[in-house]
């Protein structure tokens, strides 16, 4: 009944299940007299939809944002915005088989237990096409981002057993939407469309980890305690459909690094406050320092194979599943964008939360 | 401004400062007529505060909770329960040096450039004592779990080079508190103090990892899209000072696994629906299935080391600090019973929003 | 930015414009399961649209709504409820000639210089449409009370100088929507119809009370302190437009009765705890006694009337302004259905706030 | 197990008991750098603490605040400000024989249904000694708002059957405190001492109502919809201990008004956008006009009054009850302040909301 909203003043509230009719949501937080520049956030949606690129499943919807409210002649009004990306091809048929068969490692099975009432067609409410309001939502959060000069870039880093080794410093991120699995190391790029190509030979499917880095915040965001910035980043990238792990800065690394090596030197450069190494990951105290944000998000192999698989159903009996649908190999490519929207959600509201400490 | 609450149903308000009078906090969602095991809270606020062993900081705070309302006879009246841990041993003199220099990794430049208005006396606020109010509260909260068979508990799976390379099925958890750095391995604990010797004579300060386990969660705990039940944990998690990372089931590991090797197989056994393997965490769909729920917590090293070090002050001077005070040099064995307390609150709190699904 | 939610567990999010493209909302907190009756939910629309009588508005809008999500085979899915309400007449250009005027004791001026951007289209945001979408959510809430047999009834109690002087336990509450003032006592009804005439030859426009009788709430529903149920209920009724004042109980009388004579004497019948008299309202300590909850609204005339009038522009000139559109000359009768809505969505969230007192 | 927070940005989360250790609360959203005018706060508790005059109980309360964080060297820090007032004179000896029986009108019965554990010591959570906790936050706000210029200012307008019968800009507003009845004309103020003296003599209680006038807000406070300005005020006031309604600007006198005659023409003056009369009460579409903003509330007898009264206990058997502590005849004079660190909470918010408008 709750978990459909996510951001204090900069706002989402999402509705809409995969075979429904439509999904969409409810943005509050922008500010009146902002444009609203509706192709680039088309074009945010075109980089999630699905059938994009050949290692992205073959299903092709349009996804094509439509906004009912909020907006006045291409300017925000303050009135929430609401809008609608309408589902094109509920062929729910297809899952009719699946009515009371729970497939492995979906929700099908905890959904049917919390709510009792279970919309079998093709996830309902859990599916990962519910992401697509969180680009729209985060569309317009990089649009208000980009005014104050700050930027949010993901790309794959990972890919099964495909790693990119380099840091992100020696990457050229502008890269990134070269090849279709978002890896900004062109070379590494081709070894991951490889790998793809293999593990979709043989039926199955691989996870990955994306990499977020977001340039330009400003210190003094974030609040304190329970709502730390990296707080709130673990919060908004777990809450994404197959993510598995968070780590930010020197991340789960840390663990082995001595007190010593870790410290992130202050000096004072251009009449700035820096440090000498980002081990913090551009957050210290919960609090940005002015130093580049960066972290990485670990995602779990698609659920959804191409093998006859083994399972039970509401009654307990042992059946077999036969794969059904279109689906992606690997959802890391398309989950690059989803992470950047989240990121770019929780810093403008982060941002809108710190104006507050200003005099009156 | 933000930030001091955590919990929608089940809510903690913290407020305090490590060197001004007390910290302390204010808990709504008990039920009325729930008995508070006052001896519980405060043995688990035992296994937090400092000067416990010998491997932790020698800093001696008994650290006695005092409850100011919300209990009558013993009992949870369902008003607040707010409750003060006072702080004995201001010595604020000790970190005047520090007025105006901003110590490395720690939050003094941030909250500095956040708030203008400094409290430089030990972190105020960012400091790590403000987790002994997490404890009260998660101390409250893992009684309430308890009364449903719900068991929390966490250990230290890694210090530094150090790791404990078992399932943890393969433990003995009621081994956690017999030694200083509370791994149930025996054998692992004492390679672990050890290292922490070691590091400790080198000045020096190293990071870990907390590996947590919750039993017996009943299915369909957890809230759908943003809120759910891993991305609460993570936020939690995350929340902690000193993490850097979490992980859940699988966990960056999946990243290099296939959907068939990663798919967790139903089964139906004595009744019940369960997963021949867990690598989902005991969470689908953000969801709770009734397995084991898992997860880690990577720490990094405490900023806080005994070497002469570099920094700068508010003018931008660059200046040396002397190491002041007496600091852990892991701060893994007392963050143990930290995630415990934040976990507890999480569940607790996914359950209590959960009954609202019943019929009126 | 804020203020577009209503309610905690039972929670609508509403968005659009009077003349954008529609006007919707979304809604929590519906049990899984529960059967969403559309007929009711229209039929509950139908007594605020505009054009239902002769002494309303001759705008003739249909107002249907329409179910986006939530739903599956007519049964609530656990899922946000979200639906549309589409403009079907936005005439826009009518408004042109207003479209740097403010008229007087509307919204015009203040949402101009909150908003900057002021979209000056018969009102935007603020006006009195909005209330459509708060209709489908409490519709919806007045079908979870019916099933705990809970009735939320409203009636006009005063138009202008006719005001009804019975005691509501003399009414036949069964009668309101026997006429078109929606006053169940129909001597009074004829009155207030000849009233409105009067005051519609006159080209001006009247005021009124609303009266709600909410029956049957067990006792132990509200909150303490802050959130008592009449606080609730105080606050929903001023959100409605128009809406000038709230009394409950006793109201406004009880200043200057004596305690003697003020004071409910408690006594036991049928098993049950009740009250003698009932100045109380339902309502002691801001949580319901199990006696009938009743409270009065105040609606102020309705702004636009059918003369000229002065006003200023946005550069503060002098200009006169024509009567445009069709308007109401007394909203209260209109405004019954909405008051009924909003009490219907403060008891069914305090149920289910409360049912978390209950062991777990 | 809520109601215990008010506000948003600006923040009070309220506990303690009447008869406990102590009554307290946590202030969130006070600027970092603020200073904090402790005398002041002390004179506004002084204003609503007991035995401060013959007309109001005997009972002698000291209620000094004492601050436990938040605040460093006379400043806020950005940090929740905890402060506590100790109960000095728990005598719950005294309601020993009370705790069986329901207090005609009391909160005893309702909370005693609704927690099953009822702390019965004097009202205990629903004592009226809980509004010395607003008087700490709202003066704080109170003090914010002095900077901005805006005075909010509440006096007694009736005593039983004593009404003031003069618009507020005749009245004297400085006069208020220089009688103990807060009523700022002192004829008047002579008549409510006198009528208060006559009911005392009668051992009988008497209702009232207080007046609040807001200054100098500026245009554009408040939110749309469900949070507009007057709907937080009459949350605020309704929320207040014994307090039976609330209308602002024209109020209840409105229904019977004529549109030609309520609305509020607009001119232009000295720079300025006004309105010629104020029927709207400084609010417009839930957004503030710039005009004063001012509101009537209404509050019932004090029920405890000093005669031999029938009532039942917990079984149902009819008992009486004698009278015992000692309490005010009219809780109005010190309901002045309470309704003015209310009202000052819900501008204060307002305002830090509203700043999220600008451009960030």
């Amino acid at each position: 009944m709750a978990g459909n909203s996510f951001g204090t003043l900069y706002k989402l509230t999402s509705f809409g299940e995969s075979h429904g009719k439509c999904i969409g949501g409810v943005i509050e937080g922008v500010m009146p007299g902002f444009e609203i520049d509706t192709e680039f956030i088309q074009s945010e949606l075109n980089r999630r939809r699905p059938g994009q690129s050949d290692i992205t499943t073959s299903r092709d919807e349009s996804d094509t944002v439509e906004f009912l409210s909020g907006i006045f002649k291409g300017k925000a009004t303050g009135a929430p915005i609401a809008f609608l990306i309408w589902n094109q091809n509920h062929k729910s048929e297809d899952y009719d088989g699946l009515k009371n068969v729970f497939r492995p490692s979906h929700a099908d099975y905890t959904y049917w237990a919390k709510y009792g009432v279970y919309d079998y067609r093709g996830g309902g409410r859990s599916s990962g096409r519910e992401t697509a309001v969180r680009i729209v939502a985060g569309a317009i959060a990089k649009l208000m981002l980009q005014k104050l000069n700050i930027s949010v870039s993901a790309f794959t880093s990972q890919i099964g057993e495909i790693k990119l080794d380099k840091h992100y410093s020696e990457l050229d991120l502008t890269s990134t939407e070269k090849n279709p699995v978002r890896c900004p190391d062109l070379k590494t790029a081709e070894e991951m469309i490889l790998y793809i190509n293999k593990i979709k030979d043989e039926n199955d499917s691989t996870g990955g980890v994306v990499t977020c880095i977001i340039k330009n915040v400003p210190v003094g965001i974030g609040e304190p305690v329970f709502d730390k910035l990296n707080a709130m980043l673990a919060h908004a990238m777990l809450s994404i459909n197959a993510a598995k792990g968070f780590e930010y800065g020197s991340g789960f690394n840390s663990a082995q690094m001595r007190g010593s090596e870790h410290n992130d030197e202050f000096f004072y450069k251009d009449g700035k406050i820096r440090t000498r190494t980002n081990n913090s990951g551009g957050i210290q105290g919960g609090i940005s320092n002015g130093e580049d944000i960066y972290f990485n998000v670990a995602f779990k192999p698609i659920s959804s194979i191409n093998k006859i698989r083994k399972t039970i159903d509401k009654e307990g009996n042992e059946v077999e599943i036969k794969p059904i649908g279109r689906h992606d190999i690997c959802i890391v490519p398309r989950a690059v964008p989803v992470v950047e929207a989240m990121a770019a959600m929780v810093v403008i509201d982060a941002m809108l939360m710190n104006k507050n400490l200003e005099t009156l």
